[in-house]
């Protein structure tokens, strides 16, 4: 694909080295384009020095590197997510990054052209997943499993319009936490917005609430209202703007470019502004028009109970009943539910955090039988964390409040005053290590104390050893606390021990 | 790109659904060519419950689910591994799971059509990561630093031909630990090698070797053997087949396929023969022939050099300076190195395990200055955990012993041997959960109580409390150890203390 005139590219860009001292690199620039056009430029033979560069470094669209800082803050984050679906029962899994093609429509609809194809390279079409809860499905059918409590943590790909500086990207984690199987109604799907209060609680992003609806009162209240079948899944998707745009601004996309009647529209308009908590389901199921779904009425049964065992799990206060609710994604069959952020975590004066739901999922119960060949059903109901939504609101916290973390977890630095102390220092780092204990040095052969002390300022290292030749005749090193800055001397047989000491006292 | 007549898929299907009942999945084939031909076939309606499925369930070639059996070793491993890096002071770091085509090429060569490239969906030439060094070395030049000692443990994709028996495949997981910066030689290599040893030591996974070599060794080795420079990389690719093939075939496709002198290929073929400690290194000093090439002398000084330090460590027996070690990626310039399993940990009488190497790495001087607009250079060494074959020895060690292992770590289960007390056991398990306690219970509203404690015994959890109409009289509850079936009667108020105690003896 890639050809640079006769000589293969390295060994072109080894004679260049040898031809030229000191060597320069070969820039390749790929214009991007239907096939590719590939142009060798020597930098330094053509403007040495002055050309600029071929090609921007960068990373792709809407993805991000993330930094020793961020792995930081993500690693917390993610442990606390963890540690709460491992709390609850949930087994671990893991799937392929992509699917067959085949495995992924079908499933998604409107959002497929979203999705990340891979080039047929001869054989199978393939996609990125979307997200992770087909996947598990896909899991379920092929391995005849009739029940499953799972969680995955896992990357996913849209390739939306990413808003990053609002923590949307194209790349980005997921943290679902599923249960399938068929059990008594409303339990498992009690249990799931449990755990999403225990998280945000855990998390401490500030108050939240979780908006509840369910799939059949959507489509009850879109029937009651006059909405043709045909229309349902287009009305729903502009619906699921509703926490971005106006009802105006909806009720305008369902009117013209959806194509329905104003009168209808304005029907669910009346609905859309309804949210409460257990007294707006009892209020529902009074409703002249809505009680004439069956369908909705069996919504509002399920939530009914669902209401009684959030009463029991002490976290009714938390969940509001709310029929503009709509979720976007097609699956989902029965009760629905999305966190959102209450309480902006910024200080007063700050620009105010706007990151949309934190967490969101719902019963989907046929999406197993569509990859099942004898269609069988297995109910299931689930949740995601939007856990880069989360990041970007605790690293804005941090930024505020100017909280420094530390990016690796050294205990003890090994240094020398003195010069020729490298064998020492190599002996001495290794005894550490082989005792489990986490130590640096520097890579130098006589590095000065000072440049050695700074860096474990630098790096929040607390505990310094330092050997030179009166330690080393004595058979002692000393050993130094960064913070205090004093120094004992202690016996190099009782070192691992006293650090240890030391170590387990912090 | 998908069309079924002129009703959305879905929309079709909620259609067939109601036509029907019980309403039946619609299958979709979808035939991979150079378009894609969409068949809509309405199981149900054509031959009902007898049809074969439409689409085979699987995951693309070469990759594979991970259960929650293999997660939970996985976990282990990995955990493992991470102490380690970050033992040794390095800093997390997370790329994409993708990076532009542009990024990618010139530094794999001849690996580069097993890339798996992104189709150009308007924009930008995707291609998913093929290693973790190369995102590494375009992160240090992006963000113009010129140090940092990192690890990173993420999936990469070769599309190689996948030998799953093998623990080979085309999506798998590496774990890379990197220091890049200008450093005084050997010692980064050295701790590099350091850290091979404190992790396959601590993975028990028996005896094991790590061949080192240099690549200005292999070069100059060529070079004084008589090998045109414009055949070095191919040549090199013919010798990294050493671990796989005899050297009688390696000589046969150096001959035939990559148009070798034979008496050149000899003289390679007296080296290849050549591993040892630092005897070897100080024996090659003085080989007439290699002792002429500049290149190879500098190799050997450094290997030296190495060698001293890892007699510090302690590990120096545990190294084999290999000739015949060539490393197959082009990217490596000094010392290259690659850890074999010595002892099979099966059984005897077992069938052997051919893993082939299970941790490798290198130098890599010249990677970091590829990606910098003014060829800057950054000097870097790591090493990558080739953890996929480690999973699947401690896999087949488990097996062999019949170790089994808890998927969940739930520690108590709450129970009932009544009817109708579902209330009071979401009541007591939520105080469970909110007290930081693993805890799980039946979703039925009625469970049999032979039924609830036959699942703790499955799934090996050890405590369970049982709640029935006297012990809520009674202001208690019975905890009951799994194990030894004794049963104690515990206050209500007293029950989270009391559990706490018990899991700490544990």
């Amino acid at each position: 694909m890639f050809h640079l005139g006769l000589v293969p590219g390295r060994a072109w860009g080894a004679l260049l080295c040898q031809l030229l001292r000191p060597p320069r690199t070969v820039c390749v620039r790929a214009v991007g384009c239907h096939g590719q056009v590939a142009e060798a430029v020597l930098t330094s033979q053509l403007k040495p020095h002055q050309e600029k560069p071929n090609f921007i470094i960068k990373v792709p669209k809407g993805t991000r590197d993330l930094s020793p800082q961020q792995m930081v803050v993500r690693e917390k984050i993610l442990d606390k997510i963890i540690s709460c679906f491992k709390r609850h029962g949930a087994k671990g899994l893991d799937t392929p990054a992509f699917e067959l093609k085949e495995m992924l429509t079908e499933k998604y609809e409107e959002n497929l052209r979203l999705m990340y194809d891979l080039k047929d390279q001869g054989g199978e079409l393939l996609s990125l997943r979307y997200d992770l809860t087909v996947p598990f499905a896909r899991y379920l059918a092929m391995n005849k499993l009739k029940k499953m409590k799972r969680y995955q943590v896992g990357k996913v790909w849209r390739r939306e319009s990413p808003t990053i500086a609002q923590g949307r990207y194209r790349e980005f984690c997921q943290c679902d936490f599923d249960i399938a199987g068929q059990y008594d109604p409303m339990i498992p799907d009690a249990e799931c917005l449990k755990i999403m209060c225990e998280i945000l609680s855990g998390l401490q992003l500030g108050d939240f609430l979780i908006k509840v609806n369910d799939r059949r009162i959507v489509d009850g209240m879109y029937a009651v209202c006059g909405v043709p079948e045909s229309k349902f899944r287009a009305i729903c998707a502009s619906m699921d703007k509703l926490d971005k745009m106006s009802w105006k601004d909806v009720r305008h996309e369902m009117v013209v470019k959806k194509g329905l009647a104003p009168e209808v529209a304005d029907r669910i308009g009346d609905y859309v502004q309804c949210h409460g908590g257990i007294s707006l389901v009892e209020q529902m199921f009074q409703d002249p028009r809505l009680s004439q779904s069956k369908l909705a009425v069996e919504g509002l049964a399920d939530l009914k109970l669902l209401f009684e065992y959030l009463t029991l799990f002490g976290i009714a206060e938390k969940i509001s009943f709310d029929l503009s609710l709509a979720r976007g994604l097609d699956y989902y069959t029965g009760v629905i539910f999305e966190a959102v952020l209450l309480q902006l975590p910024a200080q007063a004066g700050d620009e105010p955090l706007n990151v949309g739901s934190v967490a969101a999922g719902g019963r989907y119960d046929e999406l197993v039988s569509q990859f099942d060949p004898k269609g069988h059903t297995v109910p299931c109901v689930g949740l995601s964390i939007g856990v880069e939504r989360i990041f970007y609101i605790v690293e804005q916290k941090m930024k505020t409040s100017g909280e420094k973390v530390r990016t690796t977890e050294t205990q003890v630095f090994v240094a020398t005053a003195q010069k020729n102390f490298l064998q020492e220092r190599l002996k001495l780092i290794a005894q550490l290590w082989d005792a489990g204990i986490k130590a640096e040095m520097l890579y130098k052969n006589n590095p000065k104390l000072l440049t050695q002390l700074h860096y474990c300022e630098n790096m929040g290292i607390p505990l310094v050893i330092i050997i030179g030749e009166q330690e080393q005749n004595e058979g002692v090193i000393k050993l130094r606390s960064v913070a205090s800055r004093e120094e004992v001397t202690v016996k190099r047989e009782n070192l691992i021990t006293e650090i240890q000491k030391r170590l387990s006292e912090c």
